[in-house]
C-alpha cells in the first residue's frame, strides 16, 4: 500500500490538553508551519475514550479529526488497548498479567495485559469496533494504529492453558513432545498434558525444547491478538490498512510471524547518535541494519512511525543532537525504504514518564526553537521527496537473522554463556555491504532465496525444516553461500543433529565436518592466516572467542590458524557445490577480515553498488529504484567534510542541479541523487 | 534547649549483661575512667522491658539508671519501638511491614514496623507511657531517644488506606489529584479513589506526582508516629525535651518536616576516615555537610548521638583510626554546633549482627587499649571547653538542598538516568565556603531567607508554591543569588512549567531562558570560556554531563561555552535584578570553577571567614559565635603538619596561651582558638 | 573398601537412546574401544523407572546392566532420588521445596526436593527397595551411587518444625537458647519455640548463631536423607557399598559431617584448565587441593566419580583441553589418592541444558575423535597402573579447613565486608606444600591432630568446644602449629571470646594478645619486615586487607609492620609452648612470603617430600606410598619442557625403565616413578 506523499508527523496526545483550547490551537498552527501533514491520534486514551466502563466518549477525538482534517493534516487511529484504564484492572484481575515471578501485576504503566483473557479480548473488540464505526469513514482517516509496541508475556492460568491446548496441536501426542524435547534428560518425561508449564525461574527452565516453544506461542498469541484487533476494526472497514508499530532488536516477537497481520509496517527508531564509544558510523550501520530488516519484511517500503525530533528521556544520556543530524537521521529512513518521517512526539506532557522526551513542541511553546525549525527543514524536503513514494530499494544479497535461531542460540549452554553474540555477528557480517554501499536484504529461513547471488548465515545454529535443502538448490544452482562456526547444530526443536554438523546435509554443502569448537577466554585470540586463494591479501587476522576445528572432505582451505594446537587447520574453505560455492568461516575474526572477504567476493560476483566507486570511512550510499530513475542517498556520518568521485552521471533530486561525478559533502550532509534507473 | 555541660558518651546495653553483675560493674569504673557523663538507654529492650504482653518488667532498667545517677552519669532514655518483640510479631501480623514487592515482611532485624498500623501504636504508647510514668521525673533522665533511626516504608493496605486519605484531604476530588498526576498521560486517569496504590515496581512507577505524593506521605506518616511517641510522654512529664537520631544523607525522610517534632536535633555520624580513594578533607567535607545541615534545621546546636570511637562493622572495610583522628572527627562536629560526643557504642556485645562494632570497650573489657585512650582524652577536653554551650554558628551564606526537590530530581527520566548526581553537585557549590572557613546554613524551600548575603541553588528542579517569589524578593532587596542549569523545571506537583524554564518568574530573575539542555556521556567534555568580566582569572574550566544552553534576555553573559556547536553561547551569566543579582552557572564544572568563582564572590560580598586568612588545602576553620567570645575551632586533616597565619588576636580555647598570629598544627591535630567575639 | 581395578567409565544414559538400539548396540563396542570398565547407569532415571505412580519399569534397566556385565564392564547403580517425576510434584506438593523467598518451587530442574517430607521420603523408600530388590545382588552391579550432588536448602513448614525439633533438643531450653545467639541485642529474645524461623531475607538474618545453627540443621537433615537412602537400599544388601558424588568448594554442606553416612567418598571435578586469568599451575593447586580434602576425609582413597573428557557446558567459556592435559588432568586424582577416573558423560544426549557438555562420545557419534582418543589413551594407562590401589597417601602436615568456621567466616560483619576471603586465605598456605612436593592432610577441628608434624589454622576465627585444648596438647608434645590473625575470635555459638583474643586459651598458646585488627580498602598495602631471626630472608613482604595489632606476652618477635601508625609492631610471632612452637603470622601476606616462611619450616621439621630435590615452578610431585613401593606422580603443568634432577632411585611405573636422578617432561606430561616405600 501507498500514501500519497511522504508522510511527516507523530504521535498527538490532544487528550492531555483538553482544557486548554489555546494550546489545541496553536498546535495547529505550529504543525503547518512544521509542514506536519499527518499525525497518529488516541494512543493512550482508553480512559479518556471510555472513562467508565461501557459509556464512550468519542466527541472530543471527532472534533480533533476534523479540524486536523480541514487543516490538510491526516491522522493515524489508534486502537486503545496498549493501556487499560484503572477501573478495568481493578475489576478484572484477570486482564494484568502474571510475570514471570508467577504473581500478578497491580494496575499501572502499559503494555501490560493479557493477550489470552477473554474479558480484555472482548472490551477491545468492543471500543474498537466503536471507534471503527465512528471513525473508520472519516475522510481524514488514512490508518490504523493497532495498540502501541505489542511485546512482553503473561504467565497467568489462562495463557498456560492456552500453551497446552498449542502444544497438543503441535504435537498431537505427549510421546511427540517428550521425543522433540528429550525430556528423558533430567527425568523430565511428562506423563500427563496439564503437568506442562511455562519456563520459570522458580519452575521449569533447563528443557530447551520447552523455552523455545514458549517463544514460539507468545509470538503466536501476540499475533492472534493482533489479528483479533484488526478483524474488529476491519469488520466495518474492510479496506482500511492497519499497521503496528515494531521496535529496534526486539527479540521477544518473530516479527516474520507477525508481518501478514498488518498491512504496513512500520517502526520507531531511536539511534543514539553522539555516544561515547560507538561512532556515529557505527550507530548508523546497527539502524540500517534494522531499517533493511523492516523493508524486508514486506520487500516493500515500510513508515518510521517514531522517532525522536531531538533526545529520549529514557536513554542513559539524552544527548543533543548536533545540527545536520536531525534531517541525515531521518534521511537515512527514507534512504532505506521509508515513506515517511514521523516522531514521538508532538508536544512534551507535562507531568509523568516521559514528559522530558524530544518532541518537536517543548514545553516553552514556541516555534523559535533549534529543533522545531530542523523539523520543519526535514517537512520541507519531504515534500521535495515525494516522487521516491513509488521506489524501493532491491538486494542482491540476503543476511539470514532468523528469531527462531536467536532465541535457540541465546538459550543454548555452552560453548560461551558469557557471550555467544549472535546479533554483533551478524551485524559484523552486514557491515562490509553498508560500507560498499551495497543493498542488503535481512531475511529469515522461511524466505525464499530466489533472486540473491549471495546468501551470508550467521551463526545459524538452529536449521528450521527444509532450510538446507534451499539452501543447497540455490548453491546448486549457481548462488554463493557463505556460513560461519556455530551453525547447523540443532533442528527445529533444538535438538542436536546426529551424525556429524553442520547437520541436515551441510556437512555435504560446505564439504566439511565440525569436529569440536573451541571457546576463546575474553583477552585470549588465534588469527586466520590466507593460504596462496587470490582470494584477498595474505595478511593475518585477529581471531576471538570461537574457533571451529573442521575437517575438510570436499572443501578446499583457503585460510588457516595461525596459533595454538591447531595452529594450520583450516579458517576459512570453500566448496563447490553443483554451479555454486559454499564458503565456511570458522573462527570470530576482527571486522577487517569480514571487509576484505566480501570486498573480493562483491567483486567476484559483481555485485551493485549505489554508486560505481569507493565510500570514504563513515560515508554510505543507498538506492532506491524506479522505473525509470533511482534516488541514491549519499549520507555522511562523519564530523569532518567528505568528497566522492563516482561515474555515474546524476543530479541532485530536489534541485535538478547536475552532479557531475564528485560530490562534496559537509558534515552530517545528506544528498539524494536522481540517476537513471539501474538496468536490474 | 541546653545541657549543662558538653555531653560525652554513649549507647549502653545492660540488657544484654544482666546476668554478669561483674561486667555492670566495671562499666561504671570504666565510664568514670573515660570522661563520660551520659549514656543512652534501653534502645533495643523491648523483649526485655515487656517480656510476654501486658507484663513490664522496669526493676533492672531502674536499677540501672539509678546507679549511673549515683555515679553522676545522666541517661537518655529510649523508647523501645525501633524494634518489636518477636511474641508481638506473631501475634499482630498487621504490625510488620508489608514492602515494596508487596509480601508482608516476617520478624526479624529492626526498623520494620508499619507506622500506620493501630495495634502497634497502641503498644507503643502504652509500654511509653509506663515508662514515662516510671522515669519521667527520675533526676537521672535528662532526655527521651524515641525510638532508633526512623526510616523505611510500608505498602501494607493499612498505609495504602491511609494514603488515600492523605491524597483525598491534600486534592479534594479526583479531578484535582488527576490534573495534578498527569494521569491523561499513558490512561493512567484514575475514576474512584480506591484505584490509586502506592507506588510499586509490580504495578505503578510511571506517574512522578505519585511518587512524589507517596514520599511525602511516608515522611507525614513516621512524623505522625514519632508525635505518637512523643505525646505518649509528654502526656506525663512535659518538660523533659525529646529527640530522635537523625542520619547521614538519609533520603527517605525530610527532616525540615520532622524538624519541630522534637525539642533537640540529634544525628548519627560515621565518617569514613582513611578511604582509599577520598582524601581525609574530602570526608570532613561531607560530614561538615551534613552536620550544618542538622545546626540549620533549627538554627540551634545539636547532638552527636551515635559516632564511633573505632571503626564501623557494616562499611565495606572497618578501618582503624589513625591516631588523632578520633579527637579530630569528634572536635568536627562540636565546631559545627554540637553540644555533644556520644558514641554507639559504649561496650561491645558478644554476639549478633554488631559484635564486631567500635565500642569504648572491648570484648577484651581493659581500659589498657588505644581506643579506650582516646575516648578518654575526648571526654577531658570537653569538660575544658563547657564554655561553649551557649555559642553557636551564625551564616551569611545558605546553599538550598530540598528533600521534595531531591526526590523529584532522582525520579526524574531523564537527561542523564546514568547519573543526575544531585548530591555530589550540592557538595561541590558547598567545598569552596568549606575551604575558605565560611559558615553555611543548609536550608530547604520553605526557610526564610531574612540575612543571608548569599543564597545558593544547585540543580533546584523543583520549585516549591512561594519559593520563587521568595527569591525575587530576596534579590531586589539587595541579595545575591546562584542558581545552576536543570533549576525551575517543575514546580510542586512535578508539572512542567510552560512558557519557558527556568519557571515561576525566574526567566525574569535571572535575565535568561533556558532552551535546551545537553546531556554528555562519561568522557565527554566541554569547557567554560570566562569572558572579560574581572570576576574571576581567564582561564578555562571543564565541564561534563550536563551543557544548557540560555538564551539571554537580559542577563550579561560572563563567561561561554568551548567547544561544540554551542562554543560561544553562555555557560555563566549574572543579572541585575533590583538591588540584588542572579547568577546563572549553566554547566557542571569541575571544582575549580566554583572555588574561583565562589572565591571571587566572597570578596565582593564581603563574607565572614572565621580567620581572615587562606587556609592550606586540608585545613578549615569554623566559628560558633558567643556573646562575648566565639570559638574557631581550626582543624588539619591531612597526614602532614600546617602552619596557618592570620591577623587576629587570639587564645587558646583551654589553656589561655596566647596564639600571636601563628598557629603550628601536627598531623590531625585540632586547636580550639578564643577570640572577641565577631561584630556582626 | 577396594576395587579389582583402577575404575574408568563415566555416566551413562541409556534411558535417553532406548529407542535406538543401534545406538546402544554402538555404546558397547565403543566402551571397549575406550579401555571402559565401569559405568553410572540411571542417575536421573525415575520418570522411565516409575513411569506412573507405583509401577516400576525395570525390564530395561536389567538389559542394561546385564549387558554391560557381559562385555565386561561394571555398574554403578544410582538411586534416583536427584531428580523426582512431574507427576509426584504434582500430585504432592509438599516435595517441592519452598526458597529462601518464601515461594514454593513449581516443577523443573532438579537437585530440589524437600529432604523432611515424608511423602518424598517414603517414595525414594520404595523405589530404593525395589531397585535393591531387582539389583542389589545382580554381579554386574559394583557400588550405589545414592541420588547425585546432594544440595540445597527447603523452608518449607515441614523443614521449620523439624528445625525447631534439632534446636530443643540441642538447647533442652529457650533461655540457654537467648543466651547463645545473643538474643537481647535487637530485641530479639524468643519467648516461645515457634517464634523461630529460618533465617531469610524478608525475616531475621542478623543472629549469627541462627544463622549458624541453620547451617548446621541443613547439613544434619541432608545427611539424615542420606542415611534414609542408604538404608533402604542396605536392607536389601548390607554389604554393597554406597558412595554419594559430593562437588568442589562446596559451602553449603560440611562434608565432614557426612563422610560416615557413605562406604566410600568420591566427588565431581572440573577444573577449568586454560583460563586467562589463572596459569595452569594455580588452577592445579585448587583443584588439588580439593583432591587432598576428599581423600583426608577418611584418609582414604576416594573416587574421581564425575570428570569432563573435553569441554563442560555450564562455565563461562567451553575451552578445549590442549593436547596432554586430559591426560595430566586424569592422573592428577590418581596421584593424590582417587582410584578411578569417571566422566560427566559418556554420549552426549540430544536435547536440554547439558546437549554440549563434553563427552566421550559427540553427536558425531565415531570413535575417530581427538576426545576419544585421548580417553582411550587414558583408559590403557590406567590398566596399566593397577598397582596403585593398595597405596595411599599420607601426610605430616595438616591445614584446618573447617566448615563450620567458614559459615561463620563469611557470615561475620566486619572487618572487611568487602571481602574476607576465607578460601583464597587457605589456599594460600596450602600453595607452598605443593610446590614443595609435600603431602598435606586437609582436616576439620573434629580431627585428630596425632602424627602430625605441623598443624596450620588459616583464620580459624571460631573454635570449636574442645579444639584450642587439643592445639595445646598437641604443641606442649612437640608439634608446631602456626596460625593467622582472625584465628579464636568466637566460641561455638559465634559468640566472641570475652577477656582477649584468641581466645579459650590461644593467648596463653602463642603467648600474645590481639588488641585490635586493621583492615586495609582494595590498593592499600603495608609491609612485614622480617628482623634476625634465621628463620627466612631479611627482605620485605607486601601485606593487604587485615593486619592485627598483637601485644606479645612470652611471643618472641620475628617480623614486624613496616609502615603506618603501628610501624614496628610485630607481624610475626613465635611462642615456645612445652616442648613445641606456636607461629602466629599477624597479616595476609603475599604468596612469597608463605612461601619462603614454610620452605624454612619444611626444613627445620624435616617433612618429608615426593623427591628430595626443588621443582620447577609449575611442577609438582605427589606420593602415595604403599607396603614395598611407593608412586610418585610427577605432573609438569606447564606448556613447556622441564627437567628435574633428584637423588632417589626409580623406575617408571608403567614400563620399569630405571629413572636415574633426571627426568624430562614434556608439555602437560605426566610421568609415575616408582621407588622404594619410605621409611615412615
Amino acid at each position: 500500500m501507498q500514501f500519497s506523499c511522504l508522510l511527516h508527523g507523530g504521535d498527538y496526545n490532544p487528550d492531555q490538553w483538553l482544557d486548554r483550547p489555546d494550546i489545541l490551537a496553536a498546535d495547529i498552527d505550529l504543525m503547518k508551519k512544521a509542514h506536519i501533514n499527518c499525525v497518529s491520534v488516541g494512543i493512550f486514551a482508553w480512559s479518556r475514550l471510555e472513562p467508565e466502563e461501557g459509556r464512550y466518549d468519542f466527541d472530543w477525538l471527532e472534533a480533533i479529526i476534523t479540524n486536523l482534517y480541514q487543516n490538510g493534516i491526516s491522522t493515524i487511529l489508534a486502537t486503545p488497548s496498549g493501556a487499560k484504564p484503572a477501573w478495568m484492572s481493578r475489576k478484572y484481575p484477570e486482564i494484568r498479567r502474571v510475570s514471570r515471578d508467577m504473581t500478578r501485576d497491580l494496575h499501572g504503566k502499559r503494555h501490560n495485559h493479557c493477550y489470552t483473557s477473554p474479558v480484555y479480548r472482548e472490551k477491545v473488540r468492543q471500543i474498537n469496533t466503536a471507534l471503527a464505526e465512528r471513525f473508520a469513514h472519516h475522510p481524514g482517516v488514512i490508518l490504523w494504529h493497532l495498540s502501541n509496541e505489542y511485546g512482553g508475556k503473561c504467565y497467568c492460568p489462562l495463557c498456560q492453558q492456552a500453551f497446552c491446548g498449542w502444544l497438543r496441536e503441535k504435537y498431537g501426542t505427549l510421546d511427540a513432545l517428550n521425543k522433540a524435547w528429550w525430556t528423558d534428560f533430567w527425568s523430565h518425561r511428562y506423563s500427563s498434558w496439564d503437568e506442562i508449564e511455562a519456563p520459570v525461574p522458580a519452575g521449569e527452565e533447563s528443557v530447551h525444547g520447552l523455552n523455545l516453544d514458549w517463544n514460539r506461542f507468545c509470538t503466536h498469541q501476540t499475533n492472534d491478538f493482533i489479528r483479533w484487533e484488526a478483524e474488529s476494526v476491519k469488520a466495518v472497514r474492510p479496506d482500511l490498512p492497519v499497521t503496528a508499530n515494531f521496535m529496534y532488536f526486539f527479540d521477544e516477537l518473530d516479527y516474520y510471524t507477525l508481518k501478514d497481520s498488518v498491512d504496513v509496517i512500520s517502526w520507531d527508531a531511536y539511534p543514539t547518535w553522539g555516544e561515547n564509544e560507538e561512532s556515529e558510523a557505527e550507530v548508523a550501520r546497527r539502524f540500517a541494519f534494522n531499517h533493511d530488516l523492516m523493508r524486508s519484511l514486506k520487500k516493500q517500503p515500510f513508515l518510521l512511525m517514531e522517532s525522536s525530533p531531538s533526545a529520549t528521556n529514557w536513554q542513559p544520556v539524552s544527548k543533543l543532537k548536533r545540527p545536520g543530524v536531525h534531517m541525515l537521521s531521518s534521511m537515512q529512513a527514507i534512504a532505506h525504504g521509508s515513506n515517511s518521517v514521523q516522531y514521538f512526539q508532538w508536544r512534551k506532557s507535562r507531568g509523568a514518564f516521559e514528559k522530558f522526551h524530544g518532541a518537536v513542541v517543548d514545553h516553552y511553546g514556541g516555534s523559535d526553537t533549534r529543533v522545531f525549525r530542523d523539523v520543519a527543514q526535514v517537512g520541507e524536503r519531504l515534500e521535495a521527496l515525494g516522487g521516491l513514494i513509488p521506489t524501493c530499494n532491491r538486494s542482491q544479497v540476503a543476511i539470514v537473522y532468523d528469531w527462531e535461531n536467536l532465541w535457540a542460540v541465546n538459550d543454548a549452554k555452552g560453548p560461551r554463556n558469557c557471550g555467544l553474540k549472535y546479533r554483533e555477528t551478524v551485524l559484523s557480517h552486514y557491515a562490509p555491504f553498508w560500507k560498499m554501499g551495497i543493498n542488503v536484504d535481512v531475511i529469515d529461513e522461511t524466505c525464499d532465496l530466489d533472486g540473491y547471488r549471495l546468501v551470508i548465515l550467521p551463526m545459524l545454529y538452529l536449521l528450521r525444516d527444509g532450510f538446507a535443502e534451499k539452501l543447497r538448490r540455490f548453491t546448486d544452482q549457481g548462488g554463493t553461500v557463505v556460513a560461519t562456526y556455530w551453525t547447523g547444530i540443532v533442528d527445529s526443536t533444538d535438538l542436536c543433529w546426529l551424525g556429524g554438523m553442520p547437520g541436515d546435509g551441510l556437512m555435504e554443502l560446505f564439504g566439511l565436518r565440525s569436529e569440536e569448537i573451541d571457546a576463546l577466554y575474553d583477552g585470549q585470540y588465534n588469527s586466520i592466516k590466507p593460504q596462496q586463494s587470490g582470494l584477498f591479501p595474505a595478511k593475518d587476522y585477529r581471531v576471538s572467542e570461537l574457533c571451529d576445528l573442521v575437517i575438510p572432505s570436499t572443501a578446499q582451505t583457503l585460510a588457516v590458524y595461525g596459533s595454538d594446537f591447531y595452529a594450520g587447520r583450516p579458517a576459512l574453505t570453500v566448496n563447490q557445490f553443483g554451479q555454486g560455492e559454499a564458503y565456511y568461516i570458522a573462527a570470530r575474526a576482527e571486522d577487517a577480515f569480514q571487509e576484505d572477504f566480501y570486498g573480493a567476493l562483491a567483486q567476484k560476483l559483481h555485485l551493485d553498488r549505489a554508486l560505481s566507486c569507493t565510500l570514504p570511512e563513515g560515508v554510505t550510499a543507498v538506492r532506491r529504484s524506479g522505473d525509470s530513475f533511482d534516488a541514491v542517498t549519499v549520507m555522511n556520518f562523519t564530523p569532518t567534510p567528505q568528497e566522492i568521485r563516482f561515474p555515474e552521471t546524476a543530479e541532485v533530486w530536489e534541485t535538478g542541479a547536475p552532479v557531475n561525478g564528485a560530490l562534496s559533502l559537509a558534515p552530517y550532509e545528506v544528498v539524494v541523487l536522481k540517476l537513471a534507473a539501474s538496468s536490474r
